[in-house]
């Protein structure tokens, strides 16, 4: 039997997967801040590069208190909006109910654990490029697949939901057509994403480029592969092996991907807060928990700081 | 007896200079380009935090071949024309005759001597606070010591000019009001001084901060810390000994510096080529023949290289 499902975070994110699922005919209940009325009023349009479609009524809410509660939370939030998670979750939770975090970044779900308590939360990556373009429309521009497990908290050593439960989420979305995939070690998938996120995400805002100008100028090329290259081995020396051509993975990769503007350097241009704690700071603190040292690593981390307190 | 001078390059730096020795008395011959005729009009200005002064008449030449050789010519410009040493200097020199290079970086007086030589060429480190503000006109900001000895090359292993000719210069310059000393390591005076180079004046453009900027920021301050102290290790490394404490000194002695554009950022953001092949490439190949990693200035080479290219 299908699940029934909360989307926290309307937008590129949230607004694709939810809407995918909607339409799919699950029972999803979608939180909307600025967009609602639109919302309520219009529909949820998502221009898909797999296909355009329309829902012209979705189960719309303003507050959280006026949702009922569900089986599965998907927090689609930025993590820079974490904060707001101590009021918006609990009253979406039964005693059974599990949360999805997809976020950016290591240990994101932390924040959702330290209000869930533990055996509740799964993390997954999220593999996409969209954009929310206008109230409540999404444009899905390529890729989409979610790599998705339990979290098991700083210390990997609390259980996380069952693997029944998340093999039903598995299940009801990829029956809405999202191609995902459960894996037992979410922080290696996170390392691995985190092997792109640290050197594009980083230098587009440093750099003020887009991926595919940092991928076409030689310095900054080596640059980015230098940085995956320290997310290796990081990894590796915190115990997630990672095998050393997945760094020629990601640079041939990103030659291959559409020029695109990593979600930081968006955020950053349009004034909004940028996700240097989630994908730097907290990777920095897990390495410093191994006692690995993270040269370049620190040295994005403290330069976003600098930029982002001064732009 | 007293020397015979050229200046190449009366910028802010051989324009402050040059002007104390020849109101000193010196025969002085200086090189101008496009300052020319406001010289030879109206003659050369130089307001001093120690004393303005003003010299109505300077021996000004528009084209090395129309000046005399002398005894010891510096070179003031910018490492970035370098290119132009090959033409400027062999018109200026005869048998005896020495170059003295003031420029920033480590191996910057190469350049020169490919042109001139083994045996006739020193280099400086200048600590000086100076701009040009108009055609024949500089201010003098603070400070002005000038530290100096013989270049023995790439691998350490020429003779310099005789002690006899450095002592000559030295007493030349502190007649003329100019601080300076001679020293036997100049090897070791340039990495001390790229321990301020290096992470100032590439944060300062990377980041687009002037230095009281820079360290009123506890990221971006820790940051020139660290990367400061990577350059003393790589001094350490290359047989160099800077004894750890020198770190503190520069970042208190920035504290206390009056509010600083670097250089490299006033030639940055007024389009001016940057100097991070003598300041940056030049330390990270000296590193590379050592064996030294050097993984934060090589970032920030690989930034600065990128954003020079892509202003």
């Amino acid at each position: 039997m299908a699940l029934s499902y909360a989307i926290l975070g309307t937008g590129a994110l949230g607004g694709f997967y939810g809407g995918l699922m909607a339409r799919s005919g699950l029972d999803v209940h979608f939180l909307f801040r600025s967009d609602f009325d639109h919302v309520v009023q219009r529909g949820l349009r998502v221009d898909s590069k797999n296909g355009d479609f329309y829902l012209p009524s979705v189960q719309a809410y303003r507050r959280v208190e006026e949702m009922p509660r569900v089986d599965c939370v998907i927090v689609g939030l930025k993590s820079t909006q974490n904060h707001l998670l101590a009021s918006l979750l609990p009253p979406l939770l039964g005693e059974e109910s599990t949360v999805l975090v997809l976020q950016n970044g290591l240990h994101v779900e932390q924040a959702t654990r330290e209000v869930v308590g533990p055996g509740r939360v799964a993390g997954g990556c999220c593999f996409l490029c969209s954009n929310k373009v206008g109230p409540g429309h999404i444009r899905h521009i390529d890729y989409g697949r979610i790599l998705f497990g339990p979290y098991r908290g700083l210390e990997d050593d609390e259980p996380g939901p069952s693997q029944g439960r998340l093999e039903a989420v598995e299940r009801d979305l990829k029956n809405a057509g999202i191609e995902c995939q459960l894996t037992q070690d979410l922080t290696t998938a996170r390392w691995r994403k985190l092997m792109w996120n640290i050197p594009f995400n980083g230098l587009s805002v440093i750099l003020n480029a887009s991926t595919d100008v940092i991928m076409g100028d030689a310095d900054s090329r080596n640059l980015a592969r230098r940085i995956s290259e320290e997310v290796r081995q990081t990894a590796c020396l915190c115990g997630s092996a990672i095998e050393p051509e997945f760094v020629d993975w990601v640079i041939d990769h990103t030659d291959e991907m559409v020029p695109y503007d990593s979600s930081m350097r968006l955020d950053f241009n349009n004034g909004r807060p940028i996700e240097v704690e989630a994908i730097y700071g907290n990777a920095m603190r897990h390495a410093a928990r191994h006692g690995v040292q993270t040269p370049l690593l620190t040295t994005l981390f403290q330069q976003l700081k600098f930029l982002a307190a001064h732009r």
